[in-house]
C-alpha cells in the first residue's frame, strides 16, 4: 500500500510511532496528483518542493496533533499566507491573500501539510465552473462548488479538504465523488477569511475517506463536546427517514441509494421510521434561495464597483437585484428560517438520533457545466444544522451515490458518532458496491 | 472656514462644482491631524505623503460619487490593501493585508479619500485599550472599540470614519464623541475583511458630522430605497420612548439627555409615547452575552493555537470558555433574539416610525481603560436592527451626551430620514449645548 492510499486516521498512527515520515507521504501524494491530476484536474495551484519542503518542516518537531503532516487541500475560496487565492475570477489571478483563513490556522497550526488549493465555481457561487473532472468518471461532474476538494479526496490525491457549503457546495461533492464530508453547525467553525457569499449561509466544512477522519479534523476545532457514551453500532439507534418537501426532485438513484442506507440500517437494528416535517417547512427551499441572493448583493458590490467587466453576469445580476428580492421577503424568510431551526431541534431527544435523508437528486450530471442541483442540501444549510455525507454504492455508470445524515444545532459531536456507528451497516458490501436504481422503483 | 471643518455634505457640493479641489481637503486635513492629533491619538497609522498623493489622483479624474475626495477613517480592525491592519494586538505589528475590506473598497471606488487607519480596542474586542483620548476632555475615554474613528471624526480629523460594533462599540462612541453614527441592520453592509469577533453580531458602521453625511455614505452601500417621502420636520412623528430592560445602568446625565431629547421632540410636534417592550426582551442583554462570548471561541481559536503568548488573557478565556457557555444556552440566546426581532419589527407601521433610547449610560468615563458600558446598544445589535447615534448636548465637563433612534429590520434609510427630520429639533440649542443633569431628576 502506497502512503497516499491510506486514510487521515491511518496515517496519523504511522506518523505519531515514527513509522511513516512527513515527507514519505507527501512524496507519495505528489506521485499521486502527477500521475491522476492531468485527468481529473483538481487543483488550481500547487508547489511540489513547497509541498516536499514543509513536509520536511514537520518531520523536524514532533508531532503537534493527530493532524500532524495529514494532507490537506485547501478550496479555492479560502485564504492561505503562502499559496494564491483567485476564486476561479479573473479579478483574482494570482492574488496573494496576507493570511490564512481561520480555518487554515487551525489546522497549520495542528501540523497539518497544505498541499494546495483546489478548483472552485466562480465565488464558490456561480459564474465559471471548475475545471475538475469526475475521478470515477470523467465524462461527469465532481459537482460544485468544492468541485477541486471533492474530487481530490475522492481520488485519494489527498486525505483532506476543506470545502463551504451555502447552498448544497460540500455535501453534493460528497456524494458525487464517493467519499465523506461535514458540514458542521453554521459558525462552530469560523468563516473569516473564506470568501463571502451569504453570511446567514456561508459553511466551512471538510472531507475524509471515512468517518474517522473527519473527526479528527473536528476534534482540532474544539467542537463541542458530547457526554454520551458513542454507540458502537446502529443497534437501537433511532433514525428519521426523511424525504424532504423536494422530494420530487430525486431520480431513480436517489431514491434507490436512501431506501438502501435505510434498509442496511433496520438490517442492523436500527428503528427506521418515517419523519415527515412540518408544513412550514415546505418554504425553507425558497426561503434559502431568498436569503442566499438577498445577501449576495452586498457581498459582490465592491467587485461590482471596482472591478465591473470582469465580474461574471451572475454577480452583476445578484447586485442589481435581478429577481427584485425587497426587504420584506428578506425578512419574512430569516424569521421563518428560525422559527424551522427551533422545530427541527424540537424533534431530537428521546424519539430521535438522527435524521436520514439524500444528499443529491442522483448521480453526479454528465458534463462540466452542471455541478448538480442542491435542492437537497439548501434547507439543511438554512436551518444551520450539521449534515454529513456518507457513500452508500454506485451507479451503472461507476458514478458513486450518498446519503447524509443530519442532527441538531450543536450536534456535530454526537452526529459524527452516530455516522461512524452506522457505517459499516451502510457499507455492507462496501462504500462503493453497485446500487440498483429498480429498488427504488419499488420503494 | 478651513475645508477640513465642512461637513462630508458641505464638501462633497464644493468639489462637484470644482470650488473645492481635493488636495486642498487633503492638505487641510493633514494640518488638522498635525495639529491635533498629538492630544487625541486617534490614528494607529497614516502617512502624509500618501494622502496628499491619493488626493492628487482623485483630482485628476471627474468625480465618480458624491464621496468623492471625502476623507475617511478606517478603524484598524477593517483591511486595507495600501495600509497595516494590526488590530491594536501584538499579533498583528505592521502586518499587510493582501485587499480591502468589502466596505473600504465600495468608499475607494466611490473615490473617497482613505486618509489612514484609527486606533482600536484589540480586536475590536477586549484585551488592550486604544490610546486614544477623548477630545472634548481629554481625561476621558473616548469610548470603545471603535475608539480613533470616534475621536477623529469627533475632532474634525476627518469628516466620515468606518466603525465596528459586536456590542456596543460603535454607536457608544458616536455619544461619547458628539457624532452622528449609523449601525445599520446587521448583514445589508458586507463585514468581509474586518476581524471577525461573533458572525451573529459584528456589523460594520459609520460616524458622520450630521445625518446628511450618514445618508451620504449610505448611498454608496445601496442600502435598500424606501418610497414613503421623507418627513420634513420631527411634526406628526410616532416616537416610542424606551427605557429598555437595563434602564437601572442609566446615570441622570443618560436619563437627561433622553428626557431632553424627548421633550424637545414633542415640542417639534412629534408623537413621544413611553414605549415598554415585552417581557422576554429581559433576557436579551444576557443572551447578546452569550452569543458574543460562545462565537467568540470560534474566532479566536486560530491566534490561540498559533500565537499564544501574545494573544491578550480576554481571548485565551473565551476560547477555554471559562464562563462555560453550553451549546444549549447558545440555542437559546440564537431562539429568544429570533423572537424578539420579530416581535420587535411587528411594533412597527401604523403606530411607530422610530424607537428613542439612550446611547449610552451617560457620559464618557474618565481614564482609558474604561471604554464606557454596552448596555444601552447590546440589545439593538443582537435584533440586526438599524441605530443612528445623534449627540444632544454637553454635560458639565464638556463631555458629549448622546441619544439612538432605532428602526425595524432593514428600514435602514426610513430611519435616517427620520433622524435628518429629527435633527433640528433635538439641537434648538445647537448640538452640543449644556445638558442639565437635573432634568432628569425630575424626570
Amino acid at each position: 500500500m502506497e502512503p497516499y492510499e491510506l486514510t487521515a486516521t491511518e496515517a496519523s498512527a504511522l506518523i505519531a510511532a515514527r513509522e511513516l515520515s512527513c515527507e514519505e507521504l507527501a512524496r507519495s501524494t505528489v506521485a499521486r496528483i502527477r500521475a491522476r491530476d492531468p485527468d481529473v484536474r483538481a487543483w488550481s495551484w500547487y508547489d511540489e518542493d513547497m509541498i516536499i519542503r514543509n513536509a520536511r518542516e514537520l518531520d523536524k518537531c514532533p508531532p503537534r496533533s493527530p493532524l500532524h503532516g495529514l494532507t490537506f487541500g485547501v478550496k479555492d475560496v479560502i485564504d492561505t499566507a503562502d499559496m494564491p487565492t483567485q476564486h476561479n475570477s479573473p479579478i483574482h489571478v494570482n492574488h496573494q491573500p496576507g493570511q490564512d483563513a481561520a480555518c487554515v490556522a487551525v489546522v497549520r497550526h495542528s501540523g497539518s501539510l497544505i498541499v494546495g488549493k483546489t478548483d472552485t465555481v466562480e465565488f464558490a457561487s456561480g459564474g465559471r465552473r471548475a475545471v475538475t473532472r469526475n475521478p470515477h468518471n470523467p465524462a461527469h461532474s465532481p459537482g460544485g462548488s468544492s468541485s477541486g476538494s471533492g474530487a481530490a479526496v475522492g481520488d485519494k490525491q489527498v486525505q483532506l479538504a476543506f470545502g463551504t457549503q451555502t447552498g448544497g457546495s460540500h455535501i453534493r461533492p460528497a456524494a458525487f465523488n464517493g467519499i465523506y464530508g461535514i458540514k458542521p453547525t453554521h459558525g462552530i467553525v469560523s468563516r473569516e477569511g473564506a470568501k463571502m457569499y451569504s453570511h446567514t449561509l456561508d459553511t466551512i466544512g471538510w472531507y475524509g475517506r471515512c468517518v474517522e477522519d473527519l473527526q479528527l479534523v473536528g476534534r482540532a476545532f474544539q467542537l463541542p463536546a458530547d457526554d454520551r457514551p458513542a454507540p458502537t453500532g446502529a443497534k437501537g439507534l433511532r433514525i428519521g427517514l426523511c424525504r424532504t418537501p423536494v422530494w420530487s426532485a430525486a431520480d431513480a438513484y436517489a431514491r434507490a441509494a436512501l431506501m438502501e442506507a435505510a434498509r442496511r440500517l433496520d438490517a442492523a437494528g436500527a428503528i427506521v421510521e418515517e419523519l415527515t416535517l412540518p408544513a412550514s417547512f415546505d418554504g425553507m427551499d425558497a426561503a434559502q434561495q431568498t436569503v442566499m441572493r438577498g445577501e449576495g448583493r452586498a457581498a459582490f458590490l465592491p467587485a461590482y464597483l471596482g472591478s465591473h467587466h470582469l465580474l461574471h453576469e451572475d454577480f452583476r445580476e445578484m447586485v442589481e437585484n435581478s429577481r427584485r428580492i425587497t426587504p420584506a421577503q428578506l425578512v419574512q424568510a430569516y424569521d421563518l428560517a428560525a422559527a424551522c431551526r427551533r422545530a427541527f431541534d424540537g424533534l431530537f431527544g428521546d424519539t430521535l438520533d438522527a435524521v436520514l435523508t439524500p444528499a443529491s437528486p442522483g448521480e453526479a450530471p454528465e458534463g462540466l457545466q452542471d455541478t448538480g442541483n442542491p435542492a437537497f442540501n439548501s434547507m439543511w444549510t438554512l436551518l444551520h444544522v450539521p449534515c454529513v455525507g456518507m457513500p452508500v454504492g454506485k451507479s451503472a455508470r461507476d458514478l458513486p451515490l450518498g446519503i447524509q445524515l443530519v442532527g441538531p444545532r450543536f450536534g456535530d459531536t454526537r452526529l459524527l458518532d452516530i455516522a461512524r456507528a452506522c457505517a459499516p451497516a451502510i457499507h455492507e458490501a462496501g462504500p462503493l458496491a453497485r446500487i440498483d436504481a429498480e429498488v427504488a422503483v419499488a420503494a
